[in-house]
């Protein structure tokens, strides 16, 4: 965790001295590499977001699909599993991760969370922030993620209410 | 010591901002997020890396490795393949991926590389520029990389040369 907050001071640092200068700034918030991708499906989805497929592992042959998902802010997934696991690199904007039944983690560019196979969970950004991160789905041979329903607004609500 | 480590690149970022200031042109090119990282092993690396394990999968749950790995120009890796195979996703600055026997392949962020197991090959930065990727060995349990030794200066230089 030391290793992560150091990451956003140095960005923090960055961030107040790009704002300093005068002109010639850099304005680009969004840190992501990836396109924007498709519109991530309304059935597991909640809000706008964006999907780009980097390797669907189609042949088979890596065991691995990886993926870069964009969150507008207050939008999130629903609660799902991987059988599998999963494996999140978060690049740009705020978010969150959350296990069932326990606190919603804060999470900024730089942070990994590994979720193992089974956990239910969702991820998303805060209410004000975009979030953008890089997910692998692991081991899928096991077979894809099982989803279990909206995270209320309710449920999101007091999820981040806590940072 | 990470703490240390990371005051050191705040501190760095804002030198780098500060020195652009001073023409109001932000000039860091560099588009990582996450830290450098420790100095890659010269047994399989020519020239000066920079390798942050993200994901290590000690406990081996996941059978991926995840990893950013910083090339400076004209650095790159030794000849090897992965049992498992590899894929790349490049995030700053330019380099090269090149199987034996075939031209070189000239990468820019957003691109992503799927290394087959197996396929003998080397990844680096071009000559004048850094070089960011993150890699991800897949299905580790079929064993480590091999390594067959340095991509030497005329391979290098030949490589390079096509572009």
């Amino acid at each position: 965790m030391k290793k992560i907050f150091m990451n956003f001071t140095g960005i923090l640092i960055a961030a107040s001295l790009i704002a300093s200068c005068s002109k010639g700034v850099n304005t680009m918030t969004t840190n992501s590499v990836f396109p924007k991708g498709t519109l991530g499906p309304k059935e597991i989805f909640t809000g706008t977001t964006w999907v780009n497929m980097l390797h669907t592992d189609k042949e088979k042959v890596f065991d691995t699909q990886v993926y870069d998902v964009r969150f507008e802010p207050s939008t999130r997934t629903h609660w799902h599993s991987h059988p599998g696991g999963q494996i999140l690199l978060i690049t740009s904007g705020q978010g969150y991760y959350q296990e069932k039944g326990k606190k919603a983690q804060l999470l900024k560019p730089g942070d990994v969370v590994a979720i193992p196979p089974d956990i239910v969970h969702w991820h998303g950004a805060t209410p004000k922030s975009e979030f953008i991160h890089v997910g692998m789905s692991t081991k899928v041979h096991l077979g894809p993620a099982k989803w279990f329903g909206p995270v209320t607004d309710s449920e999101y609500s007091e999820a981040t209410s806590v940072h």
